[in-house]
């Protein structure tokens, strides 16, 4: 361990905040409170729980209640969501798509099911998402404009999208992003898979990409079994994104017609029953998660070479998965403190591998990815449950 | 209405088989009538509702127990598991995948996730599955072996995998076509998203092809909501199966590592919960499907110019979707039929449209689909709900 850092401090820190007497503290785990059991039963008693069934659109409608956004489409994951949201934002094969290496897989991964190509870019060290004054540098260098479309001068391929990923929930500077896909002709798609209660500027994120994706996985802030949600403000893009949600079957009371080649990616309505209920309870999460966040941030204030992520000014932030940052990047230091820390049943992790390292993601076009590859040895996620604020005060 | 065809004799026999005094009668719906409460209880009671928990596991063992598979993996729906199955039997961009044309839409939209050509093979009379024979006299003018592989003369394409759908539950003569497949190295995959309970030879089906798919979306014979199932029974394509349906992740307890273009189609524990329970009944649901077929059949006996599709003598079928063929094509018959029956509260649909005339697949390559044209105007589905036989009893 380093000079600098101490980890019997760091370990001090985390069980001042973590409850005591504890086995095991999980990263993120669900917590049902509230009428998950009621609403289920009710799919059971009635008999609608697969696509149909009144628990999705109500799903739906609370959903675009919470965020803002005009039209959601609830769907199997935040994967699913992702990819619907590309197609619908015009991503074609052979299309290159820019997203921030520092993600996780399954946001390369919908672009491949596209038949596109993801195009990495580096992070910035505030929100740990992608650096957009580092890429409107690059696009200067490599793109150029021809009528509307944005085209790699290396590759020859159209740069169709940009993916925006809100990183353990901590919005990125949407409004010089914005600006910067205006100017370039991108379509701006957010993964806001971590990010569901966080707010850039007062305005909930997933409104400012023309589609956004979150997600309900089991290690989510809300969770609905498996599941996922399209937010969008444009009605043809909703109305799309549903259809092709949906098989892409045109409506008649018998007949089975198709005018896309579709996905069968609806939400069941026995998972969006847990979402109403899981929704119902988000705002106390939120409340629970950010005050959790605090007493980290208290905590390690004191502790010299490393820094807890706090939102940015410019947002509120869902707190998703707290995150610890190395001052200096070290793998050693950084696994070390993994091992300790799992080893004392504190669940913790590392950021995500790198995309481009990836060998199936290897040959990718990419920027310069300095940032990402020292963020990659700086960043450890804490134990970050809704109910561990709660549990302290048993 | 044509003058072999008398449909107050058609309508009667239905009412004779069906339930009185109900406002409607579904095509297909479930029935919740053991332990689903319980298990989903226990997934909320533990917070294991998501990809891990114990009743993914269990079942997966159940289904092994069931269909005598020796690997069974859980996934989101049966268009996942089709995807699958095809990328792990090694469809590849470009490669053509035979199918019926008469079949749902995702049969063909998993060939296309694949990014592979779909390949238009026509239909028989007994089963409504493809046609072996003609298949045989077919890729006798078209296919050309090269070391390894079958490749189509015409498009130069390899042809790489067939797969058999068991339209309604009616499993398709399995044995000639193995030894077809055998011949012309193609790959046997099993569409048997409507045939959970349908043994051909007293083996359950799914078990012919390297790699199966089974659903249990909501008008299937049980359901979880929104699921399916991959059957296999080789170690490595059920290992690789499993992989790739969970982001194709390394195993290590922190790090992220994926050597796959994974898929997020892992079968929520919440899901599985419904399908252990609805399995448990799956032995009673078939046996009341059966009698409720035994009576349609009697019941339509007399009536000239319609047959009830029965099981093919080498086959037990789970009569998934009772159906009505008419002994003569003719559009205006059978949309007449299904008009009638709709309006007075029957469900009933035609089999689905021909997927070469989706003009999405209009421009694939296909043989003389003459007689799956025909069957278009011929086939009428029935209610086919395991409730409905007891319901005549109340």
């Amino acid at each position: 361990m380093s000079q600098q850092l101490d980890s019997s401090k760091i370990i001090a820190a985390m069980q001042s905040v973590l409850p005591k007497n504890e086995l095991l503290i999980p990263l993120h785990e669900p917590v049902f409170g509230g009428n998950e059991w009621a609403y289920v039963k009710d799919c059971l008693d009635t008999g609608w729980v697969s696509s149909k069934g009144r628990y999705v659109e109500w799903f739906e409608n609370q959903m675009t209640a919470f965020t803002g956004a005009k039209y959601a489409v609830a769907v199997v994951n935040g994967t699913a969501a992702l990819h619907i949201s590309l197609i619908v934002s015009g991503v074609a094969a052979n299309d290159e798509v820019l997203l921030p290496t520092l993600t996780f897989v399954a946001t390369a991964n919908a672009v491949r099911y596209c038949g596109a190509v993801p195009h990495f870019i580096d992070s910035e060290e505030q929100t740990l998402g992608l650096d957009t004054a580092k890429l409107e540098d690059y696009l200067g260098r490599v793109a150029r404009l021809e009528a509307d479309d944005c085209i790699n001068k290396y590759t020859g391929r159209r740069i169709k999208a940009l993916i925006a990923m809100h990183t353990f929930g901590h919005p990125v500077d949407l409004d010089p992003l914005l600006e910067l896909c205006k100017r370039y002709k991108l379509e701006l798609v957010e993964d806001a898979a971590e990010a569901l209660g966080s707010f850039y500027k007062s305005r909930h994120v997933g409104n400012f990409g023309r589609m956004s994706a979150i997600s309900f996985n089991g290690n989510k802030i809300m969770t609905t079994g498996g599941g996922g949600v399209i937010l969008t403000n444009e009605a043809p893009l909703a109305q799309m994104a549903k259809h092709l949600t949906t098989t892409a079957k045109l409506p008649h009371p018998w007949e089975y017609n198709h005018d896309y080649v579709g996905y069968n990616y609806r939400m069941p309505n026995l998972n969006a029953a847990v979402g109403c209920a899981q929704l119902e309870q988000l705002p106390g999460f939120l409340q629970a998660k950010r005050a959790l966040a605090d007493r980290y941030k208290q905590s390690f204030s004191q502790i010299n070479g490393v820094t807890f992520l706090s939102e940015p000014g410019y947002a509120q932030s869902n707190y998703w998965l707290n995150a610890l940052v190395l001052d200096k990047p070290d793998r050693a230091v950084r696994d070390l403190l993994l091992k300790i820390t799992n080893d004392i049943g504190f669940m913790t992790r590392p950021c995500w591998t790198l995309l481009h390292r990836l060998p199936i993601y290897h040959d990718c076009p990419a920027m310069d990815l300095s940032m990402a590859e020292k963020l990659e040895d700086r960043i450890m996620n804490l134990p970050s449950s809704a109910n561990l604020y709660v549990k302290e005060h048993d």
